[in-house]
């Protein structure tokens, strides 16, 4: 039997696969400089997954994993991509996967146009494949996206946000696409109400997992393999999952002097170390870990729905990629 | 009878209600500072040209102009919006109807995440209203105004680009946008294939001519009416038909110093007055006027196809509107 990883791989490659010929198809009618930065920009050797969530929501609810399933899938990448080109001139990340990233590379205006082309063309391709139902959960995933960022502009550098306010925050930042994705993936299989509500159910857990270990990374992950620096949400004074956890259960010595490095710009660039070992010790790190835990349970425990589906392989896939959040390095 | 004026300033007024009305039903879901934004970039006593052509050409094929068809319209003042929020950065325009542009006033980040949000927001009413038809000639209008645009990062500082080269420009730069306001109000209304090509048509020559006029007044406009500076285009080396028009027409000595000046970044700034004169001497402002009452004549001839309709209200103001852009003055 094919291992989880090696089916995640070749599901990356179809996708890279029909990616490329879309945009080989397309070429002629684009100007050259455009096209140019959709394959840099495109092409990363990325998981790929929202659009194996289009195709494997799409397959457990009993749909037939054709052409347009991929086609609908790469849409979920397109948008991906789109708001990362904005997000990268935004956050002024210098590079994404290990290479400077779009507007580094050619500047903040092709970056710009670069991301509104794909958002135009992800939502074109919804439009026709899953019509006006799909269009409006996709429309109401990146609205809601762009809400989340005008809530993290304001969180900023503000250190008493709640729990609840993060929750909200990387719902916006993940949890909204990666959700949609589910969804209308069903939709598009023609699934049940209650199928499409439990994907979406498991869409919102898995998006709120995959964020919490994406804010780990950023202090506990190896450069090596993450391909970018730790400590950007400290020195950025984004207060994430660990810092919060570790406020929350930290004395009073340990919370003044997580606040005082807070508070001051330069102390937030020069003393990572420090507050690493101070979340650490105040069990910051283990809070947000078992958070996460929490939601991968949450995810897997939304599919009960479909345990005496046919399309068991879909469902299996499902579960696993969750289970495997849990264990990503980069 | 109602002045034409009156009755452009009556269903401009009607489209603002309209969407202050959606942004205040909105308003608590969204963030505050999105919000203000909005308010900000929306509400600038615009013309509401684009809302108003959905609504016309809806009117000319005997559709009722309900509010879905208000909002229909509306969805196109907030796209036209979501590129000027986006262009104003990459133009580094500073003012925009003689205050400051978004971009200035809150910053890049929330200028580009503000279109964004308009940019979902439009595709999503036009989705709903109009379905895949009419999202698929919205999409194909907005990826073509970014590839326009990539065209015109290529044609800057070139002087020997051809008129053809021009009218493509400006296609993607207002033409597109025009066209298919105009082809998405006609299947609004259920129009047949004749009259939404019709209506189409309509809206490419009335684009152009838009843009030609929109070309003149950078060189020939009044900036206490169209609240910005002359001479933007010259000094960013973009080549407009004045002086393209001017360049096939010059004699040697003329066509020589117009290079020189083009040529050079410094000269392009300073030697506004010297490029106006030689342009007005060699033709250019009388020719490309010309062109735009062309433009203007084709796109009345264009809606021949309904001197028979009933609705002979809506055709004569498309008519007139035509018409009426030859002597705008902002």
């Amino acid at each position: 039997m094919k291992s989880f990883i090696d089916t995640v791989r070749q599901e990356a490659a179809k996708i890279d696969a029909f990616m490329a010929e879309d945009l080989t198809t397309r070429e002629t009618q684009l100007d050259p400089l455009l096209t140019e930065i959709l394959r840099y920009g495109l092409f990363t050797g990325g998981k790929r997954i929202r659009p194996l969530l289009v195709v494997l929501a799409a397959g457990s609810c009993g749909g037939e994993l054709d052409r347009s399933a991929y086609r609908l899938g790469s849409a979920f990448e397109y948008l991906h991509a789109a708001t990362l080109f904005h997000d990268d001139i935004i956050d002024t990340s210098a590079t994404r996967r290990g290479k400077p990233s779009v507007y580094r590379r050619y500047g903040t205006n092709a970056a710009i146009l670069a991301g509104d082309f794909l958002h135009a063309w992800a939502m074109a391709i919804v439009g026709e494949l899953t019509g006006r139902e799909g269009l409006a959960i996709f429309c109401r995933a990146t609205t809601g996206m762009v809400d989340g960022e005008f809530l993290q502009l304001r969180n900023a550098q503000r250190l008493n946000i709640s729990e609840v306010d993060y929750s909200q925050a990387i719902m916006g930042k993940t949890g909204l696409l990666i959700a949609a994705a589910c969804e209308v993936g069903a939709l598009y299989a023609g699934a049940a109400k209650e199928q499409a509500a439990a994907l979406r159910a498991y869409g919102e857990h898995l998006g709120r997992a995959f964020q919490i270990i994406d804010d780990l990374l950023d202090y506990q992950g190896d450069t090596g393999k993450t391909g970018k620096a730790v400590g950007n949400d400290l020195s950025e004074g984004k207060a994430t999952l660990p810092l919060i956890v570790a406020l929350r259960q930290a004395g009073t010595t340990e919370k003044a002097r997580l606040l005082e490095i807070f508070t001051d710009q330069e102390a937030r660039r020069r003393r990572f170390g420090e507050v690493f070992q101070l979340i650490d010790g105040c069990g910051g790190f283990s809070g947000a870990r078992q958070r996460a835990e929490a939601e991968v349970a949450g995810a897997i425990a939304s599919l009960e729905l479909f345990s005496a589906s046919k399309r068991g392989a879909e469902r299996e896939l499902l579960g696993a990629l969750a289970g495997f959040l849990l264990t990503r390095e980069k």
